[in-house]
């Protein structure tokens, strides 16, 4: 794997490039591309800046944003030990879903900095996807350039994981015969994700969630290894002030969502929840709890972030179509409604007839998920009224099933 | 020419696209593109940062950084309204040098914003071109960004027109059996091509030059109309300290050099200089002077900035091969000498016995050009230990020649 990753990136000097999508062979070429002829939609936009959208590549653009601080398992690697990742992904937006995407890694881990570099790119841009910036910088970059641009953000790392999670959570449910109403969950790592997982589940409407981080459980009062996020999870999360080790706070749960360290939960801590327990063990590259351990203490259905195991917690099922379909309608934001759209699409995929506790989450691969993404969360936008553009849903899906078999043909 | 300019523009939702170079069609793709296999290239650059070249796209791509202040003849027109110039620009330095250039219209217009902008952004790149940036605060922002960031950065209104000017006048010279030490060169004009012009004539060896402006001849001690940048040109150029108009500079001068106005120039003028007059009027879309009138006048060689005259001055026949020379031996910076390369190569393209008057400036679809100009720009930055790799510049000009070829085919 080392010598084929290292090779693969070599050989090509990096894997993305800036293609053009019109002939440059002559003068007359010249005169329409370049000068005099590109005056033209020069003078539209400056008429009408709205249309730099129909003039130029801004549509179907996003930035990849990253500072290097907190890549793969790598952690602070720096901005341009980043760029292979940022680039990674690119290919993945181009490949899943047709959006042209372009990594900018950053020289710099301020706050302040991250935020006003990304508002004075946004004339370029159709979006931003937030990629591997630590925690707690994550959360006040993508919560004030939401604030301050009029273009989609998404931090992938929070939403993109808690868009899956939360989609193989509602299958998982079925197959146990459970409500989101009346779970309790346990959570592990307050981290980008893990904090995003706890909103996304509170907006679904689970009303007993206990989160921990290394220290234990999180709770309202609590004196050692607190932060702002923490304090504010505090207040939200567990009404019970359940307080210890998450070997404690673990018992009697439905459902265990660890995005931490391998081995952090045991099969003793498994046996001590509530009946068919579900788990997703999503730390990276070896689980909390590897799947066998996990059913072998009597979990029900269990996912982990890997693809060798079932139901695997891929983003790629989430930011491709929710990019597309965000891009589609040129909505100005990426709203809590338009994430449980995603969610409800992801899971809805899935028949009741085909569902089961190997599978709860559609592959990665399966290519009815993004054009069902993008339809759905472009409905939601439109529903919502963050929506710029109005579009068929039907036809979103269909021009995107289009884009994905051009890609795979 | 405006419907055919908006058409193109519209129905391909601008002029580039990111196009992937590897593919992503199962989880083996995926795994070495992405996740996990990525983190590998990642190791290798956080061990040494200089494989970033060769792991990702850095080593071929160039930001094109606009403010959309001094955009074509539109003036400031702003970020959003530049971004089908800057677009045109990278489709420019694909077609013609295989180079990625990406657009990135900036949301400020103030120089300490534009700098620290780019280099926080200075990662990603390989490159800076700087493009349309109103004067003097583009002469501001090259010299910081020279000074304060490791790659080459290059500011085409300025270099790019003056190269080939200077390119125009090596030939045009001999044409008329005059040297560069011994002309008086009048310039109208003290914008950003008029002053890089002076300085790299400055450079060639020619010492009697005086600037004009739209108050007359800039001489030191002029108390109207000055600022900083016209201060300095005050104290290298201008040495007789002529004052008054144009009209009365122009007198005995052997050459005239114009990035003014439409009109700038009268016949009587051109009557007034000293025999076997040279004239650049490159004012758009209309000349200072138009040729048939120039040459009646009794101009011998005369160059503007239009296609449908002969002697065209156009940046296409320097900065694609510039950068293409500078990213090739990894410069990091662009020099005067390697300027100066670049004008001999594009001047060395035409033989005595191809050279006239009506032929002082190669084509710009000459195939020849850019990998003369890459080559030449190359040896040049290694032989001024500017060069971070040593490539034999025969190979260079090979290189660039397929790649011209294969864009042609």
């Amino acid at each position: 794997m080392r010598e084929a990753a290292l090779h693969m990136h070599k050989e090509k000097q990096g894997k993305l490039t800036v293609h053009s999508k019109v002939p440059v062979r002559n003068a007359d070429d010249l005169s329409l591309a370049y000068s005099p002829g590109v005056a033209e939609p020069c003078k539209e936009i400056h008429r009408d800046k709205s249309q730099v959208y129909d003039y130029t590549m801004k549509g179907n653009l996003v930035a990849v944003i990253s500072d290097g601080s907190a890549v793969l398992g790598l952690g602070d690697i720096g901005p341009e030990a980043a760029l292979p990742v940022m680039e990674g992904k690119a290919v993945l937006f181009k490949s899943f879903a047709g959006v042209d995407a372009f990594p900018l890694c950053l020289a710099t881990n301020d706050v302040d900095e991250i935020v006003e570099t990304v508002k004075r790119l946004e004339p370029t841009f159709g979006g931003v996807n937030l990629e591997d910036i630590a925690a707690p910088n994550c959360f006040l970059i993508e919560e004030r350039l939401k604030e301050e641009t009029d273009i989609p953000v998404f931090h992938d790392d929070q939403h993109g994981t808690a868009i899956v999670t939360l989609a193989g959570l509602i299958n998982a449910l079925k197959v146990v015969g459970k409500e989101m109403g009346s779970i309790r969950v346990v959570a592990n790592g307050a981290g980008a994700a893990g904090v995003a997982i706890i909103k996304l589940l509170i907006s679904m409407g689970v009303e007993d969630i206990v989160m921990c981080d290394s220290k234990g459980a999180i709770y309202d009062g609590r004196m050692i290894g607190m932060n702002g996020v923490k304090e504010e999870l505090a207040k939200i999360t567990n009404k019970r002030r359940v307080s210890g080790s998450l070997a404690e706070a673990i018992e009697g749960a439905d459902v265990f969502i660890g995005v931490s360290v391998e081995g952090a939960v045991t099969k003793e801590m498994v046996q001590s929840m509530n009946r068919d327990p579900i788990i997703f063990a999503m730390a990276n590259p070896v689980p909390e709890i590897m799947p066998e351990d996990a059913h072998e203490a009597g979990a029900a259905v269990v996912g982990t972030g890997r693809s060798d195991f079932p139901n695997q917690v891929n983003n790629v099922l989430a930011f491709p179509g929710i990019f597309r379909g965000a891009l589609d309608v040129r909505a100005t934001h990426i709203t809590e409604s338009m994430k449980i759209a995603a969610a409800h699409a992801i899971a809805g995929l899935i028949t009741e007839d085909e569902l089961s506790a190997e599978y709860v989450i559609p592959a990665p691969f399966d290519p009815r998920v993004v054009p069902h993404v993008a339809a759905e969360v472009a409905r939601a936008a439109m529903e919502e009224g963050v929506a710029s553009l109005h579009v068929d849903p039907e036809e979103i899906r269909k021009r995107t099933e289009q884009l994905v078999q051009d890609h795979n043909g």
